[in-house]
């Protein structure tokens, strides 16, 4: 057996189901070898920015890794932005990297590149196989890499002949360590803090945004009088009607600061300590106040919802305590686009157990207080900042959730980046509804530009516009084989979402606004 | 001054003109001090590998540096792979990469990531300034960079407190050093091995496929009978009638030793020594035989024209010599796409001094030979392997010489990596005629697989076909303002093409093959 054969029934072996692929020549002999071994779906993404998205989706779904499969050195590259924002969400993936035959890189062939180094800048762990016979228990320990908590990026580069070689054998599956449980002193700082009387805040995230973590952080907070929150962005988070009503911190640095005001103790659970996305001139970069005291519950590695539980207890908290009610949906509203009545609308329509997958920028900041009423739902964001996320994000969502909704909330501008994601749906025909937030600006620039005190000249006017030409998304999504229609006011799109979600396969909604 | 107004001045007075971007919050500032000093046109890419594409295009069509604005860390990551392949042709570019303030780096924020890292993948140079009194000087050492011999990429990195302090003052321009002379005894070494008798070639690549280095490397041909050959990909040559016939070595490895077969002294006139493009079982890694001697004339970054010119001399070569005629340009042919046909027709219609952009992979194969009879044009390649190249480096291209029509011919798949370049010909209203070979596959890996001795199955025909959804190429280009038609056969694509010739602005021909 080769090595590439080795390496497909090793993943398969550890339940590795899909893997999400923009192969080259150097990658031929695996790809030989999945014609070969069943049991790893492919899915082609026709950039690497939409496979490494796709694989954050499906990650953060699944709650398992898939493989993805990229060509050496400049196709990994077009990969890292998107692995970026799976890196930043503890995302369990199994990157695999083709490369030179161990014996041509000295060569310096046009494609040859520093893997390892574009490797290293998003990979938890990363390896080079040495030879056929190593292939095997390189992915196995990939595979385990991966989903050690909190999860993350294992990379393991493949020279083309570690693929082809002969002498290779399988491996079995290696289980990856159980998440650390949190020290009873943490646990017991924690409820100090919280019994002082002095305002509190619990940030949350990873997995306390679960429906277990929000059902013991909302015990937290009956017994505590405590606030809680969420980061900027979510990797994924639980939401909706039965759910507790947790807000973010907000992404512009003052009014993060008013939200973090005259809170006295911070205490974490799966959450870094919140700064800010950017330095501003004459702004703190860390958002709590200085006489604010970080208490670290759980780091992102640790059982949070254990601790949170254990925390719970510790207060006397019931085993139960009511979810404060969103109150009813909304009404809808008519009239043109403004954030508010635009997550009201999707409040009031979102699907049952529907998954929103977000990167809508400035569109998007009134979201999360707008949709706490609607139906259950899972919310996944771009954790890393790096935009052009929630097309292939939603992509992979589907793929490992075929049985629910996704709905992809996509900036204009961001959208651009990573567009080829369309396809992929098509050609999987995925329950994806797509909606596009076609403002027509780097709007956000135009805010942060405002935000360093300068007024729009020449060249922002230039680098900061899009509507010249106009960007007809209709046109492109149906270039892809996905059907799309244009709404510009909050009635039509309620129409055309309600339609959108009664039927099956892939639709854009644009939205002027 | 603040840094970012100093770095703009630097920049104008070392006469960068151009600044190809899509910046982010981190660099604010610098666009601000755009907005404030004229001089530097600033252009829109939706997407960074489009940014890092034109300024390839530009930067070797327009023999000096454009500047990049690019985001900080997942920003960079994706213009790296155009940015390889400026790489590998020596591009002149100086890139400015925004960063987070100096004291916001450790804080770990979303976007925060090993920019030095990405950087280093790709540059021949990388700086980060310090401090806002450092930037001007450290912008003058990167255009300095960027242009000393023979290019390179040049990245500044640029905090966002480095842009935004004051104190800071514009530096003048350095100059680069000249090219290095090559040795007389590399020269006669040359000669020696020319007059041996022996089968000789010369490999010719960057400055040498210029007018003049091929004129010499005529002359050198005349007087010793050596033969000429390109690599496989060439960064940018002067070809069409008047100019020596010469063809590249071929991209398959066995066809490329049937062409090196035989040859006892291999010349380098600012080639390296070629290489396969990938290893195969069983094959060799270096192309040419094994009792051929290896003779560097002159290095990429060495005075390849003077070196050619000198040896001729040598030779006893006249100074002027016939250049073999390449006979009566083609006659259009009927039917559907082949390759040699097509370059038949496009030899025939192509106009007089047009620039040829060409990421053809398996359709462009054949494209070097058919198109020796055409009129006097420039044609510019991937040199990286890095796909997606063609439409972005013909959008820096039509920037760079906007008097001379631009042929892209850019392959379907390849295309789908990069087609946001088709929106900023389109905003900028530049005269590119799009070609793109829609054979709807990846019809170069179904070779590849082939090539490695194995049958398609399952997973192969997943990850090669491109047919299922049908991607419209028309309504792609449609949708970013790009006017586009479709053809299936040779006379409908020579009417179309000789139409779109005709007019200005951008257009796409969608030819089904």
């Amino acid at each position: 057996m080769n090595g590439a054969e080795a390496l497909a029934r090793t993943l398969v072996a550890a339940q590795v189901e899909v893997c999400f692929a923009n192969p080259g020549t150097s990658e031929m002999h695996f790809v030989s070898a999945l014609d070969r071994v069943p049991g790893l779906r492919c899915v082609l993404g026709l950039a690497e920015t939409v496979v490494a998205g796709c694989a954050d989706g499906y990650g953060r779904m699944a709650g398992k890794p898939a493989a993805t499969l990229l060509h050496c050195g400049p196709g990994l590259a077009n990969g890292l932005a998107n692995f970026h924002n799976a890196r930043r969400a503890f995302t369990p993936i199994v990157s695999i990297v083709g490369d030179h035959a161990t014996y041509h890189r000295p060569h310096d062939a046009p494609l040859t590149a520093d893997t390892e180094a574009l490797a290293r800048t998003v990979s938890h762990w990363v390896r080079t196989s040495a030879s056929a016979a190593d292939v095997a228990a390189d992915a196995a320990a990939a595979v385990q890499a991966a989903r050690t908590p909190p999860g993350g990026i294992a990379t393991l580069v493949l020279p083309a002949d570690c693929a082809w070689n002969e002498g290779a054998q399988p491996a079995g599956a290696l289980a990856p360590p159980p998440r650390a449980a949190v020290t009873p002193q943490a646990m017991r700082d924690a409820a100090r803090a919280l019994r002082s009387g002095e305002p509190a805040m619990l940030l949350l995230s990873n997995e306390a945004l679960g429906d277990a973590g929000l059902r013991a952080a909302q015990r937290v907070a009956h017994a505590s009088g405590a606030l809680l929150r969420t980061p900027t962005q979510v990797p994924r988070m639980a939401r909706g009607r039965g759910r507790a009503s947790v807000d973010r911190i907000p992404y512009a640095v003052d009014a993060a600061l008013k939200v973090l005001a005259g809170t006295k103790h911070l205490i974490l659970a799966g959450a870094k300590p919140p700064v800010g996305f950017f330095a501003y001139p004459g702004k703190p970069s860390t958002l709590w106040p200085r006489d604010c005291t970080l208490h670290v519950l759980a780091r992102p590695e640790q059982d949070a919802i254990g601790a949170l539980e254990a925390l719970a207890d510790e207060l006397g908290a019931p085993r139960a305590v009511p979810v404060p009610d969103p109150g009813p949906l909304p009404e809808l509203q008519r009239g043109p686009f403004r954030p508010d009545a635009f997550g009201q609308a999707l409040a009031a329509r979102l699907p049952e157990q529907a998954i929103v997958a977000e990167d809508a920028v400035t569109s998007g900041r009134a979201l999360f207080a707008s949709t706490f009423a609607a139906a259950p739902h899972d919310w996944i964001q771009l954790t890393g900042g790096a935009i052009g996320h929630a097309f292939p994000a939603a992509t992979g969502a589907a793929i490992a959730c075929p049985e629910r909704k996704v709905v992809c909330l996509q900036a204009d501008g961001a959208g651009m980046y990573s567009l080829q994601a369309l396809w992929t749906q098509a050609r999987e025909r995925l329950d994806v509804v797509n909606v596009v937030f076609a403002n027509r600006r780097y709007a956000i620039l135009q805010g942060e530009l405002a935000a360093v005190g300068a007024a729009p000249g020449p060249a922002s006017r230039e680098l900061f516009d899009l509507a010249r030409p106009e960007i007809r998304w209709t046109r492109l999504a149906e270039g892809m084989g996905v059907e799309a229609a244009r709404v510009a006011t909050l009635e039509a799109f309620a129409d055309a979402f309600r339609a959108a979600c009664a039927r099956r396969g892939p639709f854009l909604i644009e939205f002027l606004i």
